[in-house]
């Protein structure tokens, strides 16, 4: 039997002629991509920096050496196939037919180029780039009621954020994607400068949409790497996880959700059973600190983040316990497509290992409820759930 | 009813005149603390470099303004008490009378100057200054079969940290403490020069014990000041959670407690909700890294998890939920005696509040069975628990 899901992490991927119509001075600062010849690697040159990213990996065959619980990628994936998925993502039509054999709803779409925006330096250019994105995300989400894009806000202007923020909201957006970190030279997401944009987030009922993954970087870094040797692989990946804790804390910590009971923040991709935990974290953090603590907050951190904050994942079988047993219920599922590592090929063998057996209230609020709760706007599935 | 509990997180105090035996230029080097005239702020001089820590807060008194669900610091506790309270804490017979009117049976005891033990830059010092520690640690341990203390090991010379576990192991020390980064220099957990250092933990049988918040700092760093402004005191609390997880991930992911499944692994303070959830994640990684992954591991990140690594926490709810939901047995409590931001005082209330309507399998495992699991030579209360 199918088993139906809406998802709090998916993908667009920006056309490669995107910013052909901004003059030259900015076109040639936006991000572009050049791959070495042997495929492993590409080079991203943005607003005058080069930034190295390895290559999604093509599919790992048989398994061989891996525990059989692992879940295997669809089996005959390639690199190739996995390109054309990309631009397939793109297509509204072939987009809702792959939706509809895998039993995805209604999806969170993010940008792709969306984790190169905390390394843009050029007020311009973030601006006018956000803009840009954001008329084809407008034009993609037009053509169907179950896309959820999320506005691309420029961050070195306040000014811009703002006017950013209200124009995407008249224009039909529900949420705005953030990365974890703002900007390099900006202040971080708890100091009060940001203040004008969270008021612009709840003025206009816009969610606050985190995706992991999206720090800034030094011009030396590689992206994602920030361990190498034995291991190095797992702990680049599970280093992702923290940064949507971290933005999530901040907000609670710094009074930004107690005073703006309506605002929402999802955090995609980076697992939910965080929540809970930080939730407790956080009252520890204010119980100890309890003389020092500023601002005072009307209610407990725990109480804030079960309220205000939601979070998706796509495997971790914890997630649901999350909500079920600790009483989470803002805990999404996610697909991650058209990403290599999400579950395209095999959501339902997916969604089945994750909710067969699950109380039926819980199940059905993880897949549907929960996203319908943040995008009430969004349809429910025409048929049984 | 009085319940009772081990503590997996309790500290000891080294005398001032520990290091009085070192030769003049050693033991001008070892940590020392000057307080401000104000009493806010401590210098700590250590190995040529000076450090400012945030002195402990006294009582706050009648919580005004805060939730009603924080629990309060005992009344009526001050600056004063908290002073005396650490020197009781190196009587054998205050301290086991403390313990058995908070409720509290045997207790895994770390360091004080443990924390700064990252921070030594040089090997004779690391060597020596462990060695004095150990001695008093041991003769400590000597007062109680309730003592378990966790002896300091050197970092700079992987010789000597060796040479310390067996000698420390063969004197009846059933734990070694760790900090959850090496010091600055070093190589990282997972890196291969560690290795003879985990063998030495898994031929004696030693536990290693992590205790959070004792990262390396760059001298011109205030101690576990990461974030100021606006909420900044509950995000450097939330900050130090995040240590000890990621030194688990560097252990798992390198293979080192998959080739050792002897070596069992305490974090200490950092809560213990996160145990099933960084099992997902490292899954996770696992999963999506499958062709790249390095070293193969021969059972999944999540089982290696839940074999060999443990964790206390003092009030985190969710922790309970974390082995009665999530299946992992290794939650442990802990009190963090006799640190202020313990439970001293208020013990009694915690426990009832943790563990009254929970599953007495449930309740007995965490607050007695997985410590016992560590630590069998330890001796059960002699009455009903």
């Amino acid at each position: 039997m199918k088993i139906w899901a809406n998802s709090g992490d998916s993908h667009i991927i920006e056309p490669p002629t995107l910013f052909d119509a901004l003059p030259e001075h900015l076109r040639s600062l936006m991000p572009r991509s050049v791959k070495d010849a042997d495929g492993a690697f590409e080079t991203i040159y943005l607003d005058g920096q080069e930034f190295r990213r390895a290559m999604p990996q093509s599919a790992p065959g048989e398994q061989g050496g891996r525990p059989p619980r692992m879940t295997a990628m669809p089996k005959g994936t390639d690199a190739s196939e996995y390109a054309n998925r990309h631009i397939q993502s793109n297509d509204a039509e072939q987009r809702l037919q792959d939706a509809d054999n895998e039993g995805v709803w209604a999806e969170v779409i993010f940008p792709s180029l969306g984790i190169w925006a905390s390394n843009i330096r050029t007020p311009e250019l973030a601006k006018r780039g956000a803009r840009l994105m954001n008329e084809f995300a407008l034009d993609f989400q037009n053509q169907s009621e179950r896309f959820v894009c999320t506005a691309a806000i420029p961050m070195l202007d306040i000014n811009d954020s703002v006017a950013e923020i209200k124009r995407s909201a008249a224009d039909g957006f529900l949420a705005g994607f953030l990365p974890v970190l703002p900007p390099l030279g900006r202040p971080d997401w708890h100091h009060e400068d940001w203040d004008p944009m969270w008021d612009a987030f709840a003025d206009t009922g816009m969610r606050i949409a985190f995706h992991i993954g999206t720090e800034p970087l030094e011009p030396t870094e590689r992206t994602g790497v920030y361990f190498r040797g034995r291991g190095g692989a797992v702990l680049n990946y599970v280093e992702t996880t923290y940064g949507g804790q971290k933005a999530v804390t901040k907000l609670i910590a710094s009074g930004v959700l107690d005073q703006r009971r309506e605002l929402k923040v999802l955090v995609s991709e980076g697992g939910a059973t965080w929540g809970p935990f930080l939730a407790d974290r956080m009252t520890e953090g204010y119980r100890q600190h309890s003389a020092g603590v500023r601002p005072v907050l009307n209610r407990e951190p725990a109480e804030i983040l079960f309220e205000q904050v939601y979070a998706s994942f796509q495997h971790d079988s914890s997630a649901i316990l999350a909500c079920s047993a600790m009483g989470w219920q803002n805990v999404m599922w996610g697909s991650d497509y058209p990403h290599f590592e999400g579950t395209f090929g095999h959501t339902q063998e997916t969604l089945h290992g994750l909710f067969d057996g699950v109380d039926e209230a819980v199940s059905h609020r993880i897949r549907i409820g929960a996203f319908q709760e943040l995008f009430p706007s969004v349809p429910l599935p025409a048929f049984a759930v």
